[in-house]
Formats: C-alpha cells, sequence, structure tokens
C-alpha cells in the first residue's frame, strides 16, 4: 500500500492531492524508475474515491514524464520527472558537492509561473494565454526604427547608460502622458525592465519579511509570486466579477477599507483598469473612495496600469494616478499589452521622492534597462507607429471580444456565469459550485483546447471552479469554434455529474 | 557658531565630515537658502583645522550646488542641492500627501553608484571609468545583425520569451564555454539583464537580512550596494595589490579561511581575474585551496568573470568554476567589458539545482531578458564577430595598459606604489599614507583628470590614500598627458605637505 492520504474537506482538488503526494514519493525515493503502481480502478477502491479521481491525478503526472503506462503489463515510474515540472533534484549528482537546496534562503512559496500554463498541444487553441498576437507585429516598421536609432545614436545605445532610462524614451513617454491628460515631469519617471520588474522594485524599496501588502483576489500571478518571494504576506481584498453587468464592480472597497482598518498595510496593489483575470474595471467612484482610503490610512497605492490602454469599448475612466492630487499612487506600466512583450520596456511614475528611492534600488538590481530596446521603442512612439499600432490592435481586440462573448451566448449552459469586460485580454468564467476547472482542463486538453483554471489567480481562499478565458491572440472562427467544443464538454460533465450524483456514491463531485 | 563637530581620530576624512555635516544641516533646515557661512579661513579656525580642509569641503558643496560665492559678499546656502547629488527631500511638496521617506523599508546603507563617479568637466581625461571606448563600437556590424535577427526571427523575437533565456544565444555560450575548455548543459545555463542582475538573484536566492557575506575588499562597489540593499553583513577580506610582482597577490585565502571558521558565512564572492579595483589575478594554487574551503565549510563560492577574457598578457589561469569538480562554484559573467556595456544581457553558471533557483527567482524579478539583445549578441557571436572584436580590443587594452605603466614609471613619485595587472581594465595606485585621493580629485579636476578615490571600492576599513586608473577608454597620448598632469600635482601636494609639516601646525596631514 502507497502511504496516502487524502482530505476530502480540503479546498485541494482530491486529483491535485493525489497527483502531488505521488510526486513527492518519487522525489523523496520511495517510488523509484521501474516501480509499478496501481491500476486507477485499484487505487481509486482503496482510497474510497472516484476512479476519475486516479485518472485524473496519473494523466497528469504522465504528462510531466514521470509515469507510464504499458499495454497489459500496467503503470511504472519512469524516473525522472520532465524538466519543466520537476523542482530542483535533491542531489546535484556531480559529487563532493554541497546541497544547494539547504542553501537557499527558504522554499520561496511562490509557484513557478511558467509552470502555471498548461503544455498546448500542437494545434490546440490556446485561450491560456493573454499577450499580442505575434502575427500582428509591425516587423518592417521595427526595423524600420531599429536601424534608424542604429545609426544615429548607436555609440550611446550600446555605451553604459542611465539608470533613470534613455531620455528620448522619457521624453516620448512624457508626450504620451500629456496627450492622455497627466501631467509628468522627467523626475517622476523611471524606466524599468517591464511592470514585472516595477512591482519588484516598489517591493524592494518598501517591503520587509513579514510585511503587509492590501492586494486583489483572484489577481496577478506574477504579483503574488514576488510577494511569496519577498516573503510578505499578502492581504486579499475580493474583486466582484461583473457577471450582471450592473456596474458595481471590481475591487471591494469596503473590504479593503477593513482591511485597512485591522492590519498595519505597506501598500495596496490594484489594477483598477481590466483587472488580470476578471477584467472588471473600477468605477469611478469606487476610485475616489479608493484614494480617501489611502490617504486616510496614509498606505500609498501602486496601480498597474498594463490594461488600461485597452479599452476596447465604453467611456475611459481616469486612472487613480491621474485622479491622485495628494501625490499617493506609484504607476506601473509597460508596452507589453501595447506592443512588443519580448522587450522589456516598462516604467513608473510616482511622486519624485518614491522615483529617486526607486531608481536607487534599480541601480543596484541591474544598472539600467536594455538601451536598444528603449531607443527602439522611442523612436517606434516618435515616428506615429505606436498610436497607429495601438489603434489598430484595440479594434482586433474587439472583435475578438464580442467573438468570445458571442459564443459564450450561444454555447455556455445556464449553470455558468461570465464577466463582460469593457477591454483588456481576458475574460473570467464562473461554473456551478463543486466544479473544478484544473479536471475539466484535462479533458478540454484532449479536445485540443486549453485555458487557465482560476485557482493560479488566488493568494488566499482559492475558487476551483472559475477559469480564464484569454481572447486576445486567438481569432474569430477558432474562439466560435474552441467556445463550442469547451461548452460542449462543459455540458457533458454536467450530465455525467447529475447522473453520478444519483447513482454513484462516493461520487468524486461530492468529494471535491 | 555652526554646530560642528570634526573628529580627528576617525577614518573619514576631515574635509568628508565638514562637507556632510554641512549638507545635513541644510536638509533638516538649520541652514537654509540665503544663509551667510563662514568664510573657509575663519570656519578653519574656529574648527582648529588647516584651511584647505574647509576650502575642499566648500568646493565639493559648490560643485554639488548647495552654497556659491559670491565676489566681495561672502558664501551662501543656495537652496536646494543639485539633482544628482540630493538625498530625496524631505516633502514631496504636492500638498497632503504622505511621507515617502518614512514609508521606505529602511535607508538602504549603499551610496548611490552614480553619485561615486565624479563630475567629469568638458575636455577632462576620465581614467574614471573601467569600460569599453564606445568609439571602438563594431557599429555596422551590429547593425548587420539586429536586422538580420528581426527579420528572420522577429515573431520569435518580440514575443514573450522564456526566462531561461534566448535559446539561439545559449547555444552560443555554451559553444564559447566549449572552446574554453568548459563543458556546460543548457540547465546550468541562466541568462540574466547583465553580472549586476546576476549577483542580484544569487543574493535574492541565498540571503535574508543579516546573513553575511565574505567578499574581497576592496571590492565591486555594485556588489557591496546589492548587500547594503538586502541588509547583509559584508566580511571583508583583505586584497594584496601586486605592487612587487611577486605573484602572491590578490584575495588573502588566509584571512579568508579565518572569516569562515569565526562566522556562518552564506557564500564567498570574488573576482579571481583582473579583480576590480586592484586588476589582480588569484594564482591557481589560492583558487584551488579557496575552493577547498568552500568544499570543507560548506560554503558556495560565487564567481565573478566579468574581466577574465580580458587577459592582455601572461598565460591564461583557469577559473573557479573550470577548476570546480564539486559543483561548488555558482559564475557570473555578461558582455558588458568585452562587447556593450549598454545591452544588458549577462549569465548565470552553476549546478542545475541552484540555477533552476535562481530561474525561478528570475522570472517573479523581471519575466526574461530582453529578447532584440539577446537575439543580436547570439547572431553577433554566430556571425564570428564576437571573437574579433575581442581580439582587436584586447590589443587596444593592452597598447593603454603599457602605456600607463610607462607614463607611471617615468612620473610618479617614489613614495607611491601600484598593481601591475595582466589584464582587465584599470590599476590601483596606493599614496603615501596620510594622502586622501579624494582631496586629490578636487585639485586633479581642477587640472583636467578625473579617477575615482579608492574609498568607494572598501565595504570595511576604507584606505583613503588609494584610488583606482581606468585606463581602457583613454588613448594613449591623453595617457601620457594625463598621468604626467597627475604625477605632477602629486608631487607638488607632496612637497607641500613636506612644508606644511614643518611649518605649520596642527598640520591637516596629521590630523588625517
Amino acid at each position: 500500500m502507497l502511504p496516502l492520504h487524502l482530505q476530502p474537506e480540503s479546498h485541494i482538488p482530491l486529483y491535485v492531492q493525489l497527483r502531488d503526494q505521488l510526486r513527492a514519493l518519487v522525489h523523496s525515493g520511495e517510488l523509484r524508475s521501474g516501480d509499478r503502481i496501481p491500476a486507477s480502478r485499484e487505487l481509486a477502491g482503496q482510497l474510497g474515491v472516484h476512479r476519475t479521481t486516479v485518472a485524473n491525478a496519473y494523466a497528469e503526472l504522465e504528462s510531466e514524464g514521470l509515469i507510464q503506462g504499458h499495454v497489459g503489463r500496467g503503470t511504472f515510474i519512469c524516473g525522472a520527472p520532465a524538466k519543466q515540472f520537476s523542482p530542483p533534484p535533491r542531489s546535484n549528482g556531480n559529487g563532493g558537492g554541497m546541497r544547494w537546496e539547504a542553501l537557499f534562503a527558504d522554499d520561496r512559496g511562490e509557484e513557478s509561473l511558467s509552470r502555471m500554463m498548461p503544455n498546448i498541444p500542437p494545434g490546440a487553441t490556446a485561450f491560456t494565454v493573454a499577450r499580442p498576437p505575434d502575427e500582428s507585429f509591425p516587423l518592417e516598421e521595427f526595423r524600420r526604427c531599429s536601424n534608424a536609432v542604429l545609426g544615429h545614436e548607436g555609440r550611446r545605445i550600446l555605451q553604459l547608460g542611465s539608470t533613470d532610462g534613455y531620455e528620448p524614451l522619457k521624453r516620448e513617454l512624457i508626450g504620451l502622458f500629456r496627450s492622455e491628460g497627466m501631467n509628468v515631469r522627467s523626475e517622476q519617471l523611471l524606466i524599468t525592465d517591464g511592470c514585472q520588474q516595477a512591482i519588484d522594485l516598489v517591493c524592494k524599496a518598501f517591503l520587509r519579511p513579514g510585511d503587509s501588502v492590501a492586494l486583489e483576489n483572484p489577481g496577478y500571478p506574477g504579483a503574488i509570486a514576488i510577494l511569496a518571494g519577498a516573503r510578505v504576506r499578502p492581504l486579499a481584498v475580493g474583486v466582484e466579477p461583473d457577471v450582471t453587468r450592473t456596474g458595481h464592480v471590481g475591487l471591494d472597497v469596503d473590504a479593503l477599507e477593513t482591511v485597512l482598518m485591522q492590519n498595519r498595510v505597506k501598500f495596496i496593489l490594484i489594477t483598477p483598469d481590466f483587472h488580470n483575470p476578471t477584467g472588471t474595471a473600477l468605477p469611478v467612484a469606487s476610485r475616489r473612495r479608493l484614494l480617501e482610503l489611502s490617504a486616510r490610512f496614509q498606505v500609498p497605492v501602486v496601480e498597474d496600469g498594463i490594461y488600461a490602454r485597452l479599452r476596447l469599448r465604453g467611456n475611459p475612466i481616469l486612472s487613480l494616478k491621474a485622479l491622485d492630487t495628494a501625490g499617493n499612487v506609484i504607476h506601473v506600466d509597460s508596452f507589453s499589452k501595447t506592443a512588443f512583450p519580448g522587450l522589456r520596456v516598462g516604467w513608473c511614475i510616482g511622486p519624485e521622492s518614491a522615483i529617486e528611492r526607486l531608481r536607487l534600488v534599480k541601480q543596484s538590481t541591474d544598472l539600467h534597462t536594455d538601451q536598444l530596446s528603449q531607443a527602439t521603442m522611442a523612436e517606434f512612439m516618435h515616428r506615429g507607429y505606436f498610436t497607429r499600432h495601438l489603434a489598430k490592435m484595440k479594434k482586433v481586440y474587439r472583435s475578438r471580444l464580442e467573438a468570445m462573448e458571442e459564443a459564450l451566448e450561444k454555447h455556455m449552459p445556464e449553470e455558468t456565469s461570465w464577466t463582460h469586460p469593457d477591454g483588456g485580454m481576458s475574460l473570467w468564467v464562473t461554473l456551478p459550485a463543486g466544479f473544478d476547472a484544473g479536471e475539466l482542463l484535462i479533458h478540454a486538453r484532449e479536445r485540443g483546447i486549453v485555458f487557465l483554471p482560476g485557482r493560479h489567480f488566488y493568494s488566499q481562499h482559492p475558487r476551483p471552479n472559475t477559469l480564464r478565458l484569454g481572447f486576445s491572440a486567438v481569432d474569430e472562427k477558432r474562439i466560435e469554434r474552441g467556445i463550442q467544443t469547451f461548452c460542449d464538454l462543459l455540458k457533458s460533465e454536467l450530465r455525467k455529474r447529475q447522473r453520478g450524483a444519483r447513482s454513484e456514491l462516493p461520487a468524486r463531485v461530492a468529494l471535491v
């Protein structure tokens, strides 16, 4: 008998518990390469769970390369897990060396961000991603820009630069902010390696281990990973998905107030425009209240504006930074969603004293941001290509958003709901309670559809019956077909569940 | 009377104490814009110090824009200090906002790296820098490479990439390592935003506040800044400059052993090849002993190899990583010294389990390194441009090193000594005891010469009578002229000192 202990009352799905425990047995050496493990029916019987639970766990372990089935012989451990799923091996295998794992500062609570992305089978429809489709990149224009700057400013670009950022890029950005109604001085702007680094620098400048940060739940997994790495306590504030289109959506500001009253919070991290993953936009009244709370509790706001320029319909709402008269907001942003994610160029806007500190932190972190990309982006903006490209992409995204909404409207079973974002790159689906999007993904993948299970987005109290559908990188035809396939699967799982609830005990869903 | 208290017994030069106290009085508001401060002679009398001490302090404050002399009227505080020298202002000046300074995690011990670089007057000879001269950049070849990769791989480059690094660059690097006798697998290599980020990631992965790291003293200011920011205790291990050319040079391994015996050290940070700032290369016997110590005490070694490919004469010595059979070394490196500092592309090599962890840390730090620069550098290597450029630059640097040595040999007064590096970009000068390179710099700047005072390189026990002379970015003629001017100044200061010691008490030098 394998030493497996599943907890039906846990919020972690049973198949996930089983998968993780089996993986741990391999890593601890209790299961070795060549060991035979029980057939799924047999193990399900031993554990008192539904056979599907075991089958799902086995399927994931197989896709990780950890186990393999041999027809007529059974299922066997096949040694080291495949690279992208493996935690650090226990021994470094070069004899006499040190145990590195014991030397790490800690086991860093965060999950690998790349690990959360499911394998995408060839030809599958990837609703997983929220990024620009690469077939839309204006390569020729971009190449013209890089050529021009290397021709005119090559020596300056390739030489060591300023931590502040490449001056022509800062000028272009300040012009862009001005055209959007925001006056920013050069001392209030710091160029970073994308939005991820901007958030990381803010954390480095403000946080010590044990500090607390209030953030949206669900929220951006990259931010959750930074906080885990910095050993900071996330104080989760609920986000209400706009499923009813009533307009009362986004961060629960009442809940935030309670959190601020009960905790010493170092800052509030929020994505008010087209929040990832729900796509909601915080109404202006809530923004004003949030700023009042920030001033009252003297807790700064860190606003992630990465999706704000991707408003696809409806009226724009002023950013927190634009509404902020007291200088209490640090705004982080980048070109990842509006132009090219492969260039790591982003920025922070904030009061001078905060930017001065962030500049110092940035300097010891990596001296400065790559100048070839900074200069090329400055030229891309200067020639008007950025504005034109953004306008073009917004049309593309709007059409895709509408195609997805139409398909969902047409095919989704009644028991489900989803958000209706006015911008961004994804929407958020809530399945009937008890459903596990992680399990659904296993079946969806077999049908050529992948999406992101909602649990990756929660820093606390994950709701396994949620998932994110990205629409930005899939064309309308594939969206229609993909959503239909997804909905067919969902309906069939719903029917199974109804039958299962009547006919079979213990039912898998009841246990989950 | 101003509330000034100088400590003659301190290792901090008197003029620095005075400068800093005056600056603090301005920032605290005790001195305000328009306030008149005493003439240098008057203040010197009040404080019982030499007039030059006050004059030097005033000169620095004036160059910071903090004070200004008016002919016939005296010297006045002139308000806010100039940008690059200013600490964060006390108030953010936008009314009703929060006091950001009170919110920072701490006051981060590190000095701004850019602040340590003296202002370079127009036309001055800059021995300050240790970087490639930009007139040597092969711009046309570089542009051909960026064009080619944007043409062939544009979509891939501009799309979100892998935290690991851009695969073609990793392949080229692994080929380079192989040609240098080192077998590195892809899983043992992580691309970073330059060497600075590589060290920062190692610190993030291994260190908690309060931990200790053994490092060279003097050593790289960028590393000292990272440790200060991470609230880590630097355990300084002496570096013996090779002034006698006996070969017994570099890190004092006996002292390191004592440090390891007496402290819980998290890792040893060392630049064995052409150590910055002294230019020394650790002999192979010391390298082997260092690795033995690392294994015995189970303390990893972090080897900074950024200057190693810049061996300009003599026989190469295997890197610690190449000598390391136990897998106890993490090697960090970049293209900043061998090619283009403005592209932030570097790497870490280490055991798989360490690299796996560093990859996770890197992912939450900035997702991945900029791909345009990674791809262009891969192409630059693939076409053989990198090898050719490096060979060409080594000739340039060797000729400049020799020109500097020749000039020093010819003009330096007897009481001084300097190192004779076989590579790198700088050498290290030791002035007679009691001399302060910071004071010397003030006079040198007036004569059109700038260098880096040694104190910036010490994490502990600074020796103010040291300085770094960079030779990489100054041509031979200017080196000869610049060193002659520098030596003339030094001789004249020595003479003044001799006269001063005979004629005047309290003598400035004696107090320092």
